[in-house]
């Protein structure tokens, strides 16, 4: 039977410690770390994650901002916006919420962020530091950051182990095969022109699927004793949430697997706490 | 019968090209790429690289210089140089001879070229673009980037195989491995602590080995019909250069194979003469 790793625990443990780095930062040094999340429009998903991160993070005393604009808003308008976190130094980290208005250039957005701002650690620098493995302090995309701190908690070592990445996207697929080859292992990352991922998965260790498809990792597709990581979030057949994985079949085949709801999604905003404190040690660090 | 793939006809012909491109860019636009190439200290190979570099440049047309530094120079005086080059528009495109001594630090030198005029492609903001696949124009390592001509050159074309990276240095694996997952591959990187190499280059479509290993790839690793390509540069046992790769057996079971040498070898350095004009006209584009 499966180790089931338990994302809602994990979560909570590291928002204590984020909580514990916090308030250490606020007493040793006088600074409270400082997260902006600009959204622009009122998509209500998007309203809904913004105010989760807005909640969490007043909670772990975190100095927290929400920047409401309008769907209407010019490039130029919100590069200004942006400008004005990097130059305030109460802000440590900047998050643009997706999805954006058309008339917006995400990428520019992204790349006029601070690099050493840069909480969801989307920023080409901050990519390539990560694909080269480079030894400085960088942020990492949260999602792939949680769950590289679930195999810690789990003790679950990739050193010379098959990791099989499932989805190629910038948030999620190309930074965790990033984390896993820096670990140590062998990646391969599989995308929709893959003709056969079973072909993959049925050798593999490790496996991390973010398809946002059913059934991308069934029974049959994995050896006996692999880890599931799963990151998809689907809406099934009766209506719930559920994973891009078989969780029920798997249960009884695989050493380790992560439900959803409960695995990976709990991670991803306690990562992004953590980072914001990061950056802002960091940011303490290189002023010293 | 495998089809060789002929690295030095193709190289002469990409320098050809490359030779015009200079010539319309002078006739048109009054512009002369440049390209410096920077040697601390004396090593005799890292010196016939440069000289071989500086002597193909001028063939076709670049204004080339090869700046030799004493190999006790700091490093606060090799970025000053580095900055010099920076700042002085005759010179399009930046290139540190590796290796460096001691007292380099390598990576900030690497960091101090602008990624405008990084020739070689090292700096993380490019490849950062490479990872991202980024739309617009950046410079890309240059072995890899050469064999991506070389699959265009032969109609090799990537969507949908599958392809092994054996090897994953900055310099080779890593970018070579982002150009085939951005050309629609799925990519598996492999490197010392992979247990299993066989297990992932028998399934391949396409083979690349970059391991400075003889034997890396023998016949009963590889499928019928795969490409190899080799761009691993070997002494064999009896002082022969080689690849990792076994030329010989391999070729009545592949499809397509490079020769060492005569394959990736000559591809590199006209790749780098080929950048050195793309950097040039990218930044006669910026400038308009």
């Amino acid at each position: 039977m499966a180790t089931i790793i338990d994302g809602k625990a994990l979560a909570k443990k590291l928002n204590s410690q984020t909580s514990l780095r916090v308030k250490k930062l606020q007493d040793t040094n006088g600074i409270t770390p400082g997260l902006v999340v600009i959204i622009v429009g009122t998509d209500p998903a998007s309203e809904r994650y913004v105010r989760n991160k807005h909640r969490t993070a007043k909670r772990l005393g975190i100095y927290s901002l929400v920047r409401q604009l309008p769907d209407t808003i010019s490039q130029s308008e919100l590069l200004k916006i942006v400008q004005e976190y990097n130059d305030n130094p109460k802000i440590t980290g900047i998050l643009v919420q997706d999805p954006l208005p058309k008339q917006i250039n995400e990428k520019e957005i992204t790349r006029a962020i601070l690099p050493e701002k840069d909480v969801d650690g989307f920023h080409p620098i901050n990519v390539g530091k990560l694909y080269l493995d480079d030894s400085t302090n960088y942020p990492v995309a949260c999602t792939p950051k949680g769950v590289m701190t679930m195999f810690k908690e789990y003790n679950i070592n990739l050193k010379g182990k098959n990791a099989v990445m499932i989805g190629r996207s910038a948030i999620v697929g190309k930074p965790m095969a990033a984390l896993m080859l820096n670990a140590g292992a062998s990646v391969s990352i599989l995308h929709l022109l893959t003709k056969d991922i079973t072909e993959y998965t049925k050798n593999a260790d490790i496996i991390v699927s973010a398809t946002g498809s059913l059934h991308t990792v069934t029974k049959d597709d994995v050896k006996p004793g692999a880890v599931v990581i799963d990151v998809g979030q689907n809406i099934n057949e009766e209506g719930h949430l559920v994973g891009d994985t078989d969780y029920a079949d798997l249960l009884d085949k695989v050493s380790y697997i992560t439900p959803v709801p409960g695995g990976v999604g709990p991670m991803t905003i306690a990562t992004l706490m953590q980072q914001t404190v990061d950056l802002a040690e960091w940011s303490l660090e290189r002023g010293k």
